[in-house]
């Protein structure tokens, strides 16, 4: 579409949306059409937010205080807690980055997909990075940290795993080595004792057992708009409820 | 700036990148630069993400698969349980969108801004729409959901916060009515009932007591940057291993 088309239709429909009281204006421009930027710019949009392949522009028309709908604040991440019968943990060492250059031996860690459930995301970062196949237990913690990456937060949370197998086949372009470690010569490399918050996670997955149940389990359930969805929860904690009702 | 100098500098730029063996390139165009979005694309940028004053542009020079950071994929809501001595749950109507017109009792419930703690965001939302002043206990759920908006996630923390006055003045803009409610009179409301992921999150809130400590606690710990984060657990977990060493 030309600018020289584009421009007056824009006006024309601003002018029409206010007359009918329209509040936010929604433009959806794939990069294909990245000339018109700056004309939706000049007539009084912002930017909402940007994927790969499109920018959304956003005009509110009344005077009022906005109500749109916030931007994604968020990156999601898990950290894979998995322990044999031995008491030995899956750790990896990384090729790059901080934890790479430190020799650390860590427990698998990566990016939710977008899309992709937490517990989901848990079972494939373990398999992609180890080959080992596990079943999700429960999110034993998560931490929260802002500033992340150009003022964005992360969640991270640290998945408890059972293994469904026991030979490592490690994936190479990331990962240097893995393998099956006493989870006490885990807690016991300086980094993590060095770390406030690697400190509390290993003592919460060294201190976690299958009975005590103490994380949150994914639960499905539907939401209002009829999604399948996940609420995660202390499930010992509804089992109590329920014993309590009688139920 | 002007494209006639821009563009020339910028060809220049990249060609010097790739006989540096620079991977990732990143421009920052604030939205009064929207004119320079184009020429930027044509020379092999793609999006990344966007804020309301800035579009952040990406180009990955070599032939290797890209390893830049995801985009933020996850909005962060909250929902605020609070009780008071008489089993009584601080519960709101809303002006508008689907509940208001449902007539629906519901807990207050907001979007945490970006940079703020989830345990912060409750306590200025039970604030901001009634006016009580609360402490914060634990999260005792949480929902995650997809394609909420443009394709993007929403992770719903619910929490237990404790009522520190009992006078509510509600706020009037978004609010149209506050008080509190016997439990069994919330949960009994036929909305609540009818959906599968609110009748847990009730059932879970209605069995929690003091004493069971079943949910995740904050506490801060510093990142391995350095930056003050919290990290979220039960904290009975902790307390039991610390018993079992002797802690």
């Amino acid at each position: 579409m030309d600018c020289d088309v584009y421009v007056p239709r824009l006006k024309a429909s601003i002018s029409q949306w206010r007359q009918q009281g329209v509040k936010g204006v929604w433009i959806k421009l794939p990069i294909r059409l990245a000339h018109l930027v700056e004309p939706t710019v000049k007539e009084g949009f912002r930017y909402h937010h940007a994927e790969s392949d499109y920018l959304m522009l956003v005009y509110w028309i009344p005077e009022t205080p906005d109500t749109l709908p916030a931007n994604a604040s968020h990156t999601v991440g898990i950290g894979a807690f998995v322990m044999n019968n031995n008491r030995e943990v899956l750790v990896v060492q990384e090729k790059s980055g901080a934890f790479g250059a430190k020799g650390v031996w860590k427990f698998p860690t990566g990016v939710a997909n977008q899309g992709e459930d937490i517990w989901t995301a848990a079972i494939r970062e373990v398999k992609e990075e180890t080959d080992i196949d596990t079943e999700f237990v429960e999110i034993l913690a998560f931490r929260q940290t802002h500033k992340t990456f150009c003022g964005k937060s992360d969640l991270f949370f640290v998945c408890m795993l059972r293994p469904l197998c026991f030979d490592i086949n490690k994936q190479d372009s990331e990962i240097k080595a893995a393998q099956w470690m006493p989870i006490e010569e885990y807690m016991a490399q300086p980094y993590i004792q060095k770390h406030e918050s690697f400190k509390y996670v290993a003592e919460i997955c060294s201190g976690q057992s299958k009975s005590s149940c103490s994380g949150f389990c994914p639960v499905p359930a539907l939401s209002t708009s009829g999604k399948k969805s996940y609420t995660y929860f202390n499930k010992l904690q509804l089992q109590n409820k329920k014993n309590e009702l009688g139920g």
